[in-house]
């Protein structure tokens, strides 16, 4: 059995953080409140946001869910973010994946103040990020709960050759961007890429992110390698499974195991980021 | 001889069609226009701004240089880049680089509406380009002139192994971005790289930009390799050469010379943009 990277653990000690911090805030008067938006009745979508409020409430910050029926028009949806922006009790606002199609997600992503842009998917925080700009702007969560996951196994990524699989604006390209501005030496594979055995087999750190069962066998890999698995697929059995199969019985390899590592990670990095734009904005206020 | 890519032509032929473009756009009555700032006196810096300048008036494409002496305050150059953002005659906002320490590249380049933004430095536009966004946004010229250049030799990307050397904001990063965007495999080099020699010896095209005189040999990659040299240094006997040494007789590689590749290039793209934005202006008028 491959070495398994404990997710669960290391977002339970970030939520200790977080929990701290958020005291801290309320002592200045400052509650830190999230809004989301859910679109539709899609029941994955409805557990994701259920498990983003319960973690809300659990560290003490505002949560808000906004739900609209599939019909809904983007303009009422825009109207609505116009609101959450103006807002001051809000700080933070997440619109769920996926929209229904007549809603074009990029104008609604969009229309989030930069500054209450908790996803980091705002034109603006994905330039500062990909420019390694100084200052404080939100980051994509997902990738961001992967740099901390790291740091704890990888402690100095500095000259490590990264492989990125998938090339997704939520996943694929600000992780390539964190890893490269931690000095690791990047490469991002996706669908059209032809030598990926051999990038696979020279990577100290490959990062899986194409939601394909088994994509990735763990014996491809470097015998010291640090895999993570982003990916959630349910079988015809109804078994959730990664991206990776761990094929490797013994090995000093590591990986994320699925579920309990990219996941709680996730929510956790939301959570982190919610009150980091509540303490950005008890700066400027 | 390594065969090389003739940017000079490639230059020109883009030229043919942007003064056409500028004929059009004059018969609509709307002339592009182009905005260059330059503070202090640093002769290169000089002798650019000369080169865009006249490029510019060759194209029939309005332009002005507003310089400042290098003592000069950052509110005085923000408050000229506020007149020309609000000024309809000027479509396109260039500030030369380098600033004098004292300023505050980051706030001067932010400060250029995203609209007028032709060097495509601005974090909006930063960020459509690593979202691969549909519509229209500049992007940064050098690392776009290299796509047209590269289009002329190697007519499909995709698949292809593309190592970037070199992470500069101006040309590796957006470098990086576009080549993804074309589908090729990327890898992004740095000074902490280590394994520089395997990833030069698998790459089917290398972008070169590092600033020091043959620090890549030709020998060193494929054999059908395709080499962009994006260093311009001045050796001490005065002669100009790039970031590559052509030590490859008789070989069916392909490189940029230096000067006449990437340079022309660079230009011919700058001027591309601005008519670009002032047809993007002129359609929201």
């Amino acid at each position: 059995m491959t070495k398994l990277i404990d997710g669960k653990q290391v977002a339970e000690n970030l939520k200790v953080q977080i929990a701290s911090s958020v005291k801290k805030l309320i002592a200045l008067g400052i509650t830190p409140g999230i809004a989301v938006i859910l679109v539709g009745d899609d029941p994955a979508s409805q557990i994701y946001v259920r498990n983003k409020q319960r973690a809300a409430e659990k560290l003490g910050i505002d949560s808000e869910v906004i739900t609209f029926p599939a019909t809904v028009s983007e303009e009422k949806i825009l109207a609505k973010i116009n609101g959450l922006n103006a807002n001051p009790a809000i700080d933070a606002i997440l619109v769920q994946s996926p929209l229904p199609d007549h809603i074009d997600e990029h104008h609604i992503q969009s229309a989030i103040a930069p500054e209450k842009d908790v996803d980091g998917f705002h034109a603006h925080n994905v330039g500062a990020l990909f420019a390694n700009s100084e200052g404080y702007y939100p980051m994509a969560n997902t990738p961001r709960g992967i740099m901390t996951l790291l740091k704890e196994y990888v402690p100095d990524l500095t000259g490590k050759n990264a492989l990125v699989i998938g090339r997704s604006i939520l996943v694929g390209r600000p992780m390539m961007a964190m890893l490269n501005n931690a000095n690791a030496t990047v490469t991002l594979a996706h669908r059209h890429t032809k030598n990926l055995a051999q990038l696979v087999a020279t990577a100290d750190v490959i990062i899986v992110a194409v939601g394909k069962p088994h994509f990735l066998k763990m014996s491809a890999a470097k015998a010291d390698a640090v895999v993570i698995d982003v990916g959630i697929n349910r079988l015809e059995d109804g078994q959730l499974v990664g991206d990776v199969l761990d094929d490797m019985p013994d090995s000093e390899q590591l990986l994320t195991p699925v579920p309990g590592g990219v996941g709680p990670m996730t929510i956790a990095t939301l959570m982190q980021t919610t009150i980091e734009l509540a303490q950005q904005h008890s700066i400027f206020e």
